[in-house]
């Protein structure tokens, strides 16, 4: 089986999918555009993409993506981004004088720069990339701010584990394919519809779960491209394919200009806090 | 008057600030949480800072800053994000062979870079850090891209603009300040506030809008940070300080756990498609 990420390998993505489908060879593309291509096309069963972060928010191009291609949503996995200090075996964390990362690992990191002064922070193009860089350089005083997964997808060592600021930092990957059949245990489904910008719409698209006592989990609303003064609502709803969600579907349907079920799935249990 | 922005001088968030205040002195903070620190203790008269980008998304943490901190939202503003090609004076379009900036600026000028296969992206830890970058060391073939504003800023020329791939490429910024003075013309209103993770909540506070025929034109829901299965909810409303907004704002606090205006201020004409 095969799972396309967007991104290098070693990769967050990739330690998602490695969480999630342990047993896939992992297929790497350079744009989410090309993740949904080879879903689409059968190139590869299934992807594995971030939707939000509790710090940066939510992927709107992946928003957008799912909402306009023919792919499914089957699980989520919120994922702890742990920042890790990388170096290749026989680099002692006392050597090390510089570290590279991408820009917002580096940044996510300033207690770590803070504490060590003769530590430089080098910015380079990518997390994992920073990690293949200093083990195919073998750079004597080098190391990288990466996943683990780049640790073992590269063979380097972890010198330090933990190093973000902020703890706080959880990634919900969900796992894509072109299958539409929904799994055992599914109690969450994810849609996107469309109203027209009419004073309480969202009120009367909201009441068919409200009427049958469906609770939300998510909502967001973005500007539907290319038609101004038309909104896009993304909301999860905590009930699977059950008769009070499919009547609360039809319902919506009746109000909204667009309904489309991205997808259907258990719950995960941890919560984006 | 002085308006801190967070990132470099010459960065979006300086272009924008130009566009808001451009009689301001600029201070740059490197974390978004010390342009917060400034505003609030009276160091600077405002602040401008990103909140949401067409294709990026929200910016989640400054919602969680806007929502923590004691600074109200008097303007908006959104900034088409226009990526130009910047070089030292004397350096032409033919004599490029390496072009610097920041790894999500050079992703979203892949075309740039397919067309002109000479030369190389050259990732750097900010774009208009990769401008004065090339301005300092007079590289001879170097270039970088980043906003108009970083030309200006270090003394570079624009070679080429509009060097991204997807034109529907817009940041909303806020201008924020310490004062809760409601400008002439405020027709829009922000707002933040919680709600118990019960079926029906939302409902319930949207209704407080619904039933007064005011309008919505952003919804987005957080985890509250600490308090799982607790949300907060941010919501714009397109009624200034009316009596209608006012009614549903003291109708909204029977309901939340808690509410608070972020702000009220002009809605900006250009809608983020």
């Amino acid at each position: 089986m095969k799972v396309a990420i967007q991104g290098e390998l070693g990769s967050f993505s990739h330690e998602a999918a490695g969480k999630m489908l342990p047993r896939a060879g992992v297929v790497s593309c350079a744009r989410s555009a090309e993740v949904f291509d080879r879903v689409e096309k059968g190139y590869v069963q299934a992807a594995v993409i971030p939707i939000e972060n509790s710090l940066a928010g939510s992927v709107a191009e992946h928003f957008d993506l799912l909402l306009t291609r023919d792919v499914f949503i089957h699980r989520e996995f919120p994922l702890r981004i742990r920042h890790n200090l990388i170096a290749p075996p026989g680099v002692k964390l006392a050597d090390v004088r510089r570290v590279f990362s991408h820009p917002i690992a580096l940044d996510q990191c300033r207690n770590f720069f803070r504490i060590r002064s003769k530590i430089q922070a080098m910015p380079f193009y990518d997390t994992a990339g920073s990690v293949r860089h200093v083990m195919t350089e073998t750079i004597p005083d080098a190391a990288a701010i990466a996943p683990a997964q780049a640790a073992r997808q590269y063979g380097g060592r972890v010198l330090l584990t933990g190093l973000e600021d902020d703890q706080q930092n959880y990634t919900r990957f969900l796992l894509i394919s072109k299958s539409h059949k929904v799994g055992r245990g599914s109690n969450k489904t994810s849609i996107g519809f469309a109203l027209k910008n009419l004073p309480g719409a969202l009120f009367k698209a909201l009441s068919v779960f409200a009427l049958r006592d469906i609770d939300l989990s998510k909502i967001e609303s973005r500007p539907l491209r290319g038609r101004p003064w038309e909104y896009v609502f993304f909301v999860d709803i905590l009930h699977g394919n059950d008769e009070a969600a499919r009547n609360a579907l039809r319902h919506l349907a009746e109000i909204a200009e667009f309904v489309k079920v991205l997808g259907v799935y258990p719950a995960a249990h941890r919560v984006l806090t």
